[in-house]
């Protein structure tokens, strides 16, 4: 049950209804996921957001289904349920096949045991990892 | 300061040793990072990690980059020091460019608002991400 | 579904029982909520529990509501949903309006995002950061 | 060690250093923290970040000093160092005091106590807590 | 709603088959609960995992109840809720008593709270502490 | 560099001085680690967490040294550096050997890919493992 009410189209206000507007337009879908109608009951908070996401998710140096799967990565190890399922279809929508997911769940997985044997451990950073680019 | 002594290369077992020589064999170098030299006080472990690390960051349906890049993102958002610092340099030996880095450390960031804002909404997936694939 | 079962009032130990005695006095109301009702299978650690919450959100240097609010903050950071939902609406309780919650969410989704990217570039504490009250 | 260079000014570029005049203009003071030397190696993602830090941390429905406190518990609960010396050292410098700074550290800690607490014993939602406001 | 299938013993191929008689043999049951069957879908990320933990798990120097009560304490303080639940389980049909149980669930809460205790006073670690074994 | 002053005995307030009495009677020696000397600034919270630890870490259904490895475990877990070196010289202090606390370090590191394996899989709870005690 979410803490806040997931807003109607009929309930947004302008600067909301716009940035609904935007996501329509960019997703090229009428469907708009609850993460946005929760977060719209701050249209600020909801522009910001958006922006930086359209932002930061864009073709760039890396491609937008790679940037998908860090997504997927990060939002797995933050425990985030909502975050997994709909960043999972979003990759799969952009083109994740089965054998790339199973092989980023494995990623994961496996960072996730190292990176607690290494703080377990408190192994200092090796000199040689230290160098700035 | 690490829990456990970092194993000179004289102090080790034959397992351990059997492990640093495919370590240096598969990397072509002979260096040997801490983290290795810190698990080598437990043989079974030391093999069981190498051969699973191995095989999951094998060439596949995902490039090694791309899971390198995924093994950072995990790791920053687990807060280990060492793994950052050390897949950060792995990836870049493996062709990561700068814009690429800074992009993957954008897309954390972003994942991880979204992450907590959604946490912090409680907002339910929606009925449409729950489909298996 | 909890690992433990959650008692009813008529199941409490004597000492349970004096301890949802001071939470019904103490919040002016019969309610007792289910986190209390699983810890009652443990009195000395429902009582060590509680005691040690009614000090520390007791009013100080900190307003009660601050202080409420920090505890969601925590709690979304750790992934909580059951204390997300039970601090929030204790939060609402005492007076937190819409306006404030929302500012809440966001500033927590902005420290997520801005803790993952100091993290991610390893920025070492500035000089002038370190000096101790 | 961090993985980027931490720029000097006089090695910004023209849309990093407009940011940097901002910082300077905003905060009263010559000086840039190494967050934002770090994150000037991506001027979008500076600018971006520093535009949303400066919108969410801005006079609201919250105090300045109540949102550099929730800033404080976020990162306190992220396990990230930096973000705690320096949002510790920005709410002294916007007044906390000690008593206010030590019960904000209590607060924490009992948060995180029983966010584990909850989360052990799986207690389900209390059905009265789930009204959205 | 998982984000794979979850395989039924008829579509399981030759390699997970093995994988599953494996775990009957090895746990005395019939029963296979269901991480195995979503991790099915990549047979070699279920044969690694699965020889991982029994290998891991076996008796040693440490009695197999105490490393299942390791495993639920981790669990906990990963907010992963499928692993709490079925590691308490396991550890109860391992003969870990109510008593016992209640004892863990209040280590990991006290840990949790000292932990961030630690991190917000960013206590430097006493030298005497950093001797290696 | 800590938050706080770090407390010498000659800067504690009477109720401090008086728990640096209990700490030093109960361990049988002169040393007081670090965190209680920046705990000590708050004698309230000092008090409240040393009985709490007190009562959490003594003997019990489970032996001191099981409960010291549940503490590194957790704190593990939590990437707090100081909490993982503290309680594994607590836990050699207590007869740890080096096999216990490899095989501890293994299971940790297990747990931790399991979980993040059955989060990014979003196995829902097999019904079996659902039964409260």
């Amino acid at each position: 049950m979410p803490t806040v009410r997931l807003l109607r189209d009929d309930e947004l206000s302008p600067m909301a209804r716009a940035v609904f507007d935007d996501i329509r337009a960019t997703r090229k879908t009428d469907f708009v996921n609850d993460f946005w109608r929760a977060l719209a009951n701050d249209p600020a908070t909801l522009k910001r957001t958006w922006e930086s996401i359209r932002q930061v998710m864009a073709p760039g140096a890396l491609d937008p289904l790679v940037k998908e799967m860090l997504y997927i990565a990060v939002s797995i190890a933050h425990g985030c349920e909502y975050c997994v399922a709909s960043h999972t279809a979003s990759a799969r929508a952009k083109g994740m096949t089965a054998e790339q997911y199973l092989e980023l769940v494995a990623v994961v997985g496996m960072a996730a045991e190292t990176n607690r044997l290494a703080t377990a451990l408190q192994v200092p950073v090796d000199p040689r990892f230290r160098d700035p680019a």
